[in-house]
Formats: structure tokens, C-alpha cells, sequence
């Protein structure tokens, strides 16, 4: 559909932030592996992102370092747009490399790249610093999104590690990151797998089975 | 299903806090009028919360006045968690009072009542200020609510304009709004909305037909 012609201010940067913001919405379709709390629904990105969001505003004086709130929020917003184009890596698929492939960077140009140049430059550089996981707010924000799913498959039974046969220690060395932001969630965090082994939702060696 | 037991530091705190974030997974069930970009599929609250503090983030640089960012974010991330208990009420409804019923007031308390008390009050203040709409955050947090529907509409051949036999005038008086935080953004919803009249997705006056 072809733009309206428009006589404002800043034009060419409006119109560039619109066509971004039009973009976007596609990250309302990418679906997790992860379900909704007590629910069969997948949960999709943008919700998953929104959610993120919030633990973030909730939790971030559980943070060990000082944090720029605001640049957290951001990371968490932004982190899964590459998925649009490249689709979402399941955590404990083992065939595939989640973590900044190829194929994400390539995303993050083409759809941060929609934005006038300066803005564009930002939210690169934004995606790449969470990417990382290297400052203490990319660390946080990493808490966030690992331990988000775990509330969820530990109110859905065991979820995804039910689902896909993941293990006790698979899931421990993976949710470790939460450490690296919080000592006191992943306390927290640590009592929630131990508890999800007594009650029989993560086993605790799938080869024994 | 009951607690873990829990011996970290601020245990109340997060136990209170995690008890909110399970809660609110529920906004992913509020579905709206409006529907997603180029689509059939309704949006959800949470995608809608998420898609305005995307929004906030890109479009802030045209506020008309200078804005405390991270407060826009976190009301729009917010703003419809009443909704959970009170429902989604459609702009356009006519029958029905939108904004800050008695419904919606109880909402907010017994939501954000579930976080520490602190955090809570913040919460509960920030959702008022919005409603109110009048503060400089308010006004543009509230110029992002009303613009994306519009963006939606426009893309979805009238969408709910077309869906409910809604006219230009209404639908004038409704995104006027939008010029108390921006001028630029509202010289571009007018085009929009002239646009549409043109393209015939919006009926100058509905009594005509």
C-alpha cells in the first residue's frame, strides 16, 4: 500500500519509523516452544518480549550491580526481533548454535536498518551488547529470559523439559546464566529445579529412564 | 500449587513479585477489537502493550515536549493490566464508560496490590497518571495508544472503522488525542485518516448511507 503523501516535520524519519513499527508486528507470529502459564497456548515473542519487560520493572533491585533501567527494558523489548527472519532457536535444540548466527545478524541489519540511521545504529549495537552478555545490564537482561520460561514449565507440569526429555543437569547448565544477574533469583531459581525434581517434572538423568 | 521454600534475601519481596509476574500472563488473554498488521488474527493486550513501548522508544524524539522515556515505557507496558480483571472495552463502544471505572480502579488495586507495598503504590500512581492523561508522559503515552489502532485500521482496509460501521467524525474526535503529544505524529494520523475517506475505507458520515 502506498504511503500517504505527507507535508510534516521530519518527514523521511517519520515515515522510516513507521514502516519499522509496521515491520514489527511480525514478531506477533513467531511462536516458542514455551507455553502460557496453566494454559496449552505457545506463547508467541511479542508477549514473551512484553513479559520480559515487566520482570524487569518488578525485579531489577534483585540486580548484584547497578543497572540502567531503561537499557534493560530496551534489550528485552528488541532481543528476539531478529527472529522475524530467522526464526526461533529452541534452547535445547542440539543440532543448532542459538546465539547470534549468521542468519540473526543479518536480521538485525535488515530490520533495525528500516530506521533512519542514527536510531538504526543504536538498536544494533543494543541487540549486539545483549548478545554478548558482557555489561551488567546485558547480563540482567539475560536473567530475565532465562528465567522467565522456567516459572512457566514449572507451573505447567515440567513444559518443554517434560516435552522434549530434557534432563536435570541439561536444564541447570543452561539456567545458570541467571546467576550472572542475580544472585538472589537465581537462589530462587536454584530451589524452583530442586523442587521440580521431588516432584517428579525434571528428571534428574534421562538415561536412567 | 504451593511455594517452594525459599531461604535467599529479600524473600517476601520476590515471592510477592513472582507472584505478580504469574498473574499477569493472564493480559495474553485479553483480546481486543482491533486486529495484527496485514492479518485475521485479533491482537492481544500483551502484544498491544508491547508494540506501544516499542513505539515509545522510536517515536520519542517527536514529543512535543521533552519526556521522561522510561515512565512513558512503563505506562504503556501497564496501562491495560486493569483490563485483566475489568475487560477490554471498545473505544468505540458506546454503551460503556472507557476510561478509569470504578471496575478498572478495583483492578489496579488488587493487581499491583499483589507486589510489595512500595512497588505497588508506584504502580497504582503511574496507572492513574496515565488515565488522567495529564501530565507531559501521560499525554504522549496516551498519543501511542491511540496511534497504533490507527496504524492498524489504516493497513487492514478500516478494520474496526469498517467492522462497526464507525464514521470520520467519530473517529476524528476519538484520535484527536493523539496532537496532545505530538503534532508531528498527529499532521501524520490526519493524513491518514483523509486518506482513508479517499480510499473509501472510512465513511465521512455513516447517516448518509
Amino acid at each position: 500500500m502506498a504511503e500517504p503523501i505527507f507535508k510534516g516535520m521530519n518527514t523521511t524519519d517519520l515515515l522510516q519509523q513507521i514502516a519499522f513499527i509496521k515491520e514489527i508486528d511480525k514478531l506477533k507470529y513467531i511462536q516458542r516452544r514455551t507455553k502460557l502459564f496453566h494454559s496449552d497456548r505457545h506463547e508467541n515473542d511479542a508477549e514473551h518480549s512484553w513479559h520480559l519487560a515487566m520482570m524487569t520493572l518488578v525485579l531489577a533491585e534483585h540486580s548484584d550491580r547497578p543497572i540502567e533501567v531503561l537499557k534493560v527494558v530496551k534489550m528485552v523489548l528488541i532481543h528476539d526481533l531478529v527472529e522475524i527472519d530467522a526464526g526461533d532457536t529452541f534452547i535445547y535444540d542440539t543440532s543448532k548454535n542459538h546465539s547470534n548466527t549468521d542468519a540473526e545478524r543479518l536480521a538485525a541489519i535488515r530490520i533495525f536498518g528500516l530506521l533512519p540511521q542514527a536510531q538504526a545504529q543504536d538498536f544494533i549495537q543494543l541487540w549486539e551488547e545483549f548478545e554478548e552478555g558482557k555489561t551488567d545490564e546485558a547480563k540482567f537482561a539475560r536473567t530475565m529470559d532465562r528465567f522467565e520460561p522456567l516459572l512457566q514449565n514449572f507451573s505447567n507440569n515440567g513444559g518443554t523439559w517434560a516435552e522434549f526429555n530434557v534432563d536435570y543437569q541439561t536444564v541447570y547448565n543452561k539456567k545458570k546464566a541467571i546467576k550472572n544477574g542475580s544472585a538472589t533469583i537465581w537462589s530462587y531459581a536454584e530451589e524452583l529445579l530442586k523442587e521440580s525434581i521431588e516432584k517428579g517434572i525434571l528428571k534428574k538423568d534421562t538415561t536412567l529412564l
